[in-house]
């Protein structure tokens, strides 16, 4: 059986991201990163999904990104609300080089389990305006993870698996639905007022509420202002 | 001034690849990683070093790796000492992933900064052993660089600048004393019985030692075994 190592941020792709690993049949380690986000009911929804998931191997590995700063998900810069439009340009809350960050922690993890297999739940919705989203730097990546590692030495090849990449958000909601993904347990909101409750403002919010209802399914989720 | 983003961890290496960054002419900003190793004198050393070159922006950024485990510098395995050769196999000194990791954190301070350029002091003595020191994995990860921040969205190119590659030990030693670093503030010693001494027996005490007898220069270091 073959191990892929999965980011598991427990947002609403990332838990689809890791349904799909699973019913690929992967044997799936889950690892979260806990970079001094304020919103870090994330972490408690990154637990949540992984019992849910069935996934028993899932690491906790604290990256403080603080001490760089840069982003309205890090530092002291309020996160936006009610914007009139979510934008081509880079939103305030892109935390530099996150993804960089995240999945080479999870080639580090890869490598101690003897994975070769990286799966993101990176999608469309996100690389347009989040520059590591984008396809090319997700492959420019594997070759990276590749020639960093004792396994890339010894010829093996990584792949990193965005399964979600072209998907709308509805589109991920319908495929997390089949696969039986329980989205309550999940967190999109970066600025939960709550436990489990999200605001329904901010552009995350936005996106999660927009994408059940095109996507037909029914919305789990408790949010604190009206549509 | 175009400004570069420098991985310090204190040793003999970064030190005088910062040394070399700065007389290039960078301004210089200097990242030191907290990856939860066991030589945290490291850290100690990484400040002295940062202070005496004047680079007043200095960063700590904590990355706990231990999460992951895989490595003698991490975890609870024994560091080896006197070996009888250092050999061509990956040493279990190996971090998973590590320079993966701290370049992708170095990207990040880069971005928020906006510098372009990274330095590393890896080198050739080194990427013998472990596979993220080589050439191609450093170029790979320029790549990776430019594309996943948003830099690289609007057409910069990111360089990995690694000085030291192809220099011997003695070579360092020789181009860092010509710039005048105090390789007295620096710790090499994987495992360090007091702060400020070098076992003299783990792999990278022998090759420090070694490296200052070829290169006919005075070795500042206090070593706990004679060579």
């Amino acid at each position: 059986m073959r191990r892929a190592a999965v980011l598991l941020s427990g947002g609403l792709d990332s838990a689809t991201a890791a349904a799909w690993a699973l019913a690929a049949g992967f044997e799936v380690a889950a690892l979260s990163v806990d970079y001094g986000q304020r919103h870090r009911s994330e972490l408690d929804a990154a637990r949540r999904v992984a019992t849910a998931l069935g996934i028993a191997d899932h690491r906790v590995v604290a990256v403080d990104l603080r001490a760089i700063g840069g982003s309205a998900l890090t530092a002291e810069i309020a996160v936006p609300k009610d914007r009139a439009a979510i934008g081509d340009d880079v939103p305030i809350t892109y935390v530099p080089a996150r993804n960089t960050i995240f999945l080479a922690v999870l080639t580090g993890l890869a490598e101690v389990l003897g994975a070769r297999d990286l799966v993101i739940g990176a999608n469309v919705q996100d690389y347009s305006g989040y520059p590591d989203c984008r396809p090319e730097f997700l492959r420019a990546f594997a070759r990276v993870a590749g020639l960093g590692t004792r396994a890339g030495v010894e010829g093996a090849r990584f792949a990193v698996h965005a399964p979600l990449l072209h998907l709308s958000k509805a589109g991920i909601v319908r495929l997390g639905a089949s696969l039986g993904v329980d989205y309550a347990l999940t967190l999109s909101c970066y600025d939960p007022p709550a436990a489990l409750v999200h605001c329904g403002r901010c552009d995350a919010c936005r996106l999660r509420r927009a994408g059940f209802v095109e996507a037909g399914v029914h919305d789990p989720t408790t949010y604190a202002s009206p549509a």
